[in-house]
């Protein structure tokens, strides 16, 4: 990359009119190096704006890696992740929600109805199904159904050199690396350990004494909003979930609870104001349209108030 | 920590009761081995609570970086700030403000009056001051605003060994270590690579050939808001800032996203509804007369509608 060469831009339409044309000649190489190019999130705004049809072909020129590693981006409250499911194979979709992170793989399934969850989980992996079935039965909005069991665990009793070994190998399959953490034999969680601490530290170091013991976790049954509000008040990255007896289930990451932030900022404002922050990019008469309520219900305030004047003025001229 | 031992849980009355209990005995020891015990947020709510020779005191017990540890956490719209600084002796406050990160030192010291920000440039090590004068020019709100130069920053001709050798010496300074910057011999940004891309690549392999060149910035004059969106829609823990020519510039962390996002939703409908997030914890009537404007106009709107259903009536009955 040269000074005069330009930073990374996304122009939507261009990217589309360069992907519809390598798709179109059946082109899977060009494809494939100009599709992956595109950071994830902008390749997921690709294929939301692609035709059924276009999409069909692309599950045909990416692997169920690459397509799981686009969709942890696509929000699971886009309305038609069944029907872009439906457009796989059965074994392509079961295969591809495997290799989702579990948390997102979840936030998906709860999009369907229950003959299909079930279907996809024959179809998966028994490791993947068994770790998606236990977060389905959290209930909704609990950082048991929005934690990931792909946490990094160690025990306390080695060096930091062999702690970055572990670290190493488990690195693909972890939602984050950046916290490692420390349990006993019964996967109690005992203490805490930054990457930074791991990189700062003396090789020969034993975890137990480099370790923190102050341990911020959330409770697995503990609502969302609680669990965003302690990330957000400590600046963490991510926050342990444990059971009654600490037994470490999971962890909850900063991007997860960006989203409930977002979401809650939402809920708690938009009902009241009847308007709904999502809705710029809409046309003006669905917008006010939305309003129509408040509206309404202004008016008919209105009407009473007047109501009441009347009565009033009448109690005056009496 | 045994099984039975419970996890870190922060109550506010009992700590503010031991942390009384070794002020009051001039216990220096016992003040910091308990206090600097709490995690950092629960130090500052700490801090908060006390009164002002209590907090006198711990000026000196806590070293400035220590101190400076704990404002780092302090939110700077806490209106007490400027008396905070006030309390303690101008040089101690000076070198904690240079041992704080640069962008949080400017939002405190955008607090306060001209003459005082200019005293403690004076009086704080050069290159501190120099950092934190480049970034109260920019504009409130702007990306150069919110940004830190505390970055890793690295050359792309070297091997992933000699990276993590250079990322250990700069640790303890930068504010995120988790994605390290690549640039060429003008400071220009040239790629960008994760602690996670190092830790899986083989030591001998080299940055240009690993870093990804799909650089993802925001400029320095762009709006916090969308820097906010970019780092939500895609994920990071930080986002680099560079200049119109891509010389790098600084670095804004999710953490400091997640402020942003909050004031957003804040100030996006609190107006709109008459309410405060914040007000929460306030009694009724202080929540009553926020809302009394809300209900004024309500009011009027209301005998507006009643005088034109008057006028409509007495069309009817004309």
């Amino acid at each position: 990359m040269s000074v005069l060469e330009p930073q990374y831009e996304f122009e939507l339409d261009e990217a589309l009119a360069k992907i519809r044309e390598s798709l179109q000649g059946e082109d899977m190489e060009k494809f494939r190096s100009d599709f992956l190019d595109y950071h994830l999130y902008d390749q997921a705004q690709i294929y939301l704006a692609l035709a059924p049809e276009e999409r069909i072909a692309m599950y045909n020129y990416l692997s169920v890696n690459e397509m799981a590693d686009m969709f942890e981006i696509i929000e699971e409250d886009v309305e038609s992740i069944e029907a872009y499911l439906l457009e796989m194979n059965n074994q392509y979709a079961a295969d591809m929600l495997a290799n989702m992170y579990a948390d997102n793989a979840v936030d998906m399934l709860k999009q369907l109805k229950d003959e299909r969850i079930w279907l996809y989980l024959r179809l998966m992996p028994i490791e993947a199904a068994k770790e998606i079935r236990a977060l389905l039965n959290y209930e909704d909005e609990t950082a048991g159904a929005i934690m990931t069991p792909e946490f990094v665990s160690i025990v306390a009793n080695q060096t930091v050199r062999s702690a970055m070994a572990i670290l190493k190998s488990k690195a693909p399959d972890a939602e984050t690396i950046y916290y490692i953490y420390v349990v006993n034999v019964d996967n109690v969680l005992v203490g805490v350990i930054s990457l930074r601490d791991l990189i700062v530290n003396d090789e020969d170091m034993m975890i137990g004494d480099i370790m923190s013991e102050r341990i911020v976790s959330v409770n697995v049954n503990e609502g969302q909003e609680d669990v965003a509000h302690k990330i957000r008040d400590y600046d963490f990255l991510a926050v342990p979930v444990v059971d009654e007896n600490n037994v470490l289930l999971g962890i909850i990451t900063v991007d997860d609870i960006i989203d409930v932030i977002d979401e809650e900022a939402v809920s708690d404002f938009s009902g009241l104001a009847g308007v709904d922050v999502e809705e710029q990019s809409e046309n003006p008469f669905v917008a006010a349209s939305k309003r129509l309520p408040w509206l309404i219900t202004l008016l008919f305030l209105g009407m009473g108030t007047s109501t009441w004047i009347s009565q009033y003025e009448g109690l005056i001229s009496d």
